[in-house]
């Protein structure tokens, strides 16, 4: 029997071509009352279909991220999620099918991660529903650790992508126009960035074997959320040090100096437990308050992932009432939930 | 430089002494709206002090388990949680700690894993505070896979854990008495079971080597959460068969049959990634629904851990309505949020 031979990749599934679907099935069958699906096209939508004059948000990518972007569908975040197979962009038909699905008569927003795949395809499917639907797009693109990498042009998009999604979630919510909704979304990725390192590697389930090699004393620093290479290997250092690695080029980057407040993101890349996440957290905590830097709101836990990978990232948000305001606007999705 | 001798485990931390108070403090950091830390006790507290006339609910057990227990403090949920180190029972001291300053005059709960370790400083614990505070105590043990195990006379305390500290949790804030919260943590650990299955073993810090070996093909079946052997090993299998192997003996000891409801937990021991997680719910789902059992309510993600372990445990619970309406109720803490 195939499934029990020796070689099958040591993970959960059936088929490895099903692992996508089945999941998808699988997110509908645990949340019902949030989100439905289009298994033809391997979108996830929002249950109840589409809000009458609510603007339409929409993203999609590769899947391994999860809960990117599928866990974000819900009140106060996404309408829909395209899926693409395992670190592989969705097609455009899947990103048209979404978009056609949200459009409230309000105009969809593309939240597109900067990865050449995923633009490329999200403008065709722009351009497929042109003179119907008014779309609008934004290409998040926060992570400094490289400017061009495997698969992008410029800077990639990372853990932004989760805060523009939430944010301007709640100012859809909010019943701002596609403009205001596309310059919340923009200013978001404008003020915020992301560098992320790596302590091992992870095994895309159709490949089997892991994408990279990494010592069992070095760590990838500033690691793409595919296992694309960083800006340089490093030996194992202590988690203050490492999390300086991060930290320093995001506050350089961003030019974030005392008195600013910063949303404080540690995002596990999906291998690394939660007890070291929050080790990771109180470092950067550490180091902002050392620069009279401080952190107005939190998130620390697996949100962008990269399949099982152990590592962590780091994003800082520059923060302004306004922005307090959407992250703190009530939101029911799978992944992140509250005040609903 | 210590830090990076080729020997360190590859983990995030300073000191491997200081992971537990490094986690908590950053837990802190992250949620000061939430909890606070007794640094002199390891013991996580709810921000705010305790709630005049309401029972104070406490747990506490090794640390490892994250989001277990310090990430279930806060409204709706604990009170206090008293952090061991990892896999290893807080001292009676902590816990005593904790009793303490939860108290409100109404009494106070102890929620208890049971392992032999937890189950006697808790127990010490009661007695250092007796006459003073009115302490009742609650013992889960709702693994199915073994009778006795390496640190547990009888079944081991695992899943329904998360779900007692929450549905009873919810009693307390509806100001409920100490007999009566506990005759609810009773009943949750009384229609509740588990099993679980390991796909990898996991690195204690402090050990620095993997805590039990496992072939390319082998899963441990009934794994316990701190890598104690299960009932069997098995070759690697079908998501569907390996899922089948921990529904069966849970539906068969609850009972369950056509026509009941019931809470479906996939739980992800920490290094198995979201996407795969919930393949696993699409296969539980599948087998519940072929025999006629209901899922009123769901909770999938890495909820109770093992460090990285890769795999997953399925908990039921069987519902009514009392239970579903207390799952319900609102609750704020870093790990588990809704309505609040």
């Amino acid at each position: 029997m195939a499934t029990n031979a020796p070689t099958r990749v040591k993970k959960l599934f059936n088929k490895v071509e099903d692992i996508v679907p089945e999941s998808l099935a699988g997110l509908a069958a645990a949340h019902p009352d949030i989100v439905t699906i289009d298994a033809a096209n391997n979108v996830v939508l929002r249950a109840g279909g589409p809000t009458p004059g609510k603007v339409g948000l929409i993203s999609g990518g590769g899947s391994g991220h999860e809960p990117l972007h599928g866990g974000f569908v819900g009140f106060g975040m996404l309408d829909a999620a395209a899926a693409g197979n395992v670190f592989t962009s969705p097609v455009p038909d899947q990103m048209e099918a979404a978009t056609r699905a949200v459009d409230g008569g309000a105009g969809v927003l593309h939240i597109v991660k900067n990865y050449t795949g995923d633009v490329l395809n999200f403008q065709m499917a722009a351009e497929l529903v042109a003179g119907e639907i008014e779309v609008a797009s934004v290409v998040t693109n926060d992570d400094v650790a490289v400017q061009d990498s495997l698969y992008t042009a410029g800077r990639r998009g990372v853990g932004v992508t989760v805060l523009v999604e939430k944010i301007a979630g709640a100012a859809a919510e909010a019943g701002k126009s596609l403009a205001d909704v596309t310059a919340t979304a923009v200013k978001v990725n404008g003020q915020g960035r992301s560098m992320g390192l790596a302590l091992s590697s992870c095994i895309v389930p159709a490949a089997g074997t892991p994408t990279f090699e990494l010592g069992d004393d070095e760590v990838e620093v500033g690691i793409g959320i595919h296992g694309e290479p960083g800006r340089r290997r490093e030996k194992l250092a202590s988690v203050d040090e490492m999390a300086e690695w991060l930290v320093s080029p995001i506050v350089s980057d961003l030019g974030l100096g005392r008195g600013d407040t910063v949303l404080a993101f540690v995002n596990g890349m999906g291998g690394t437990p939660l007890i070291e996440l929050y080790v990771a957290f109180n470092s950067v905590a550490r180091i902002l308050g050392g620069q009279g830097i401080a952190i107005g709101r939190s998130l620390v836990g697996n949100y962008i992932t990269s399949l099982e990978m152990a590592g962590f990232s780091v994003t800082l948000l520059k923060l302004d009432e306004e922005l307090i305001r959407l992250w703190d606007a009530p939101v029911h999705t799978a992944a992140l939930r509250w005040g609903a």
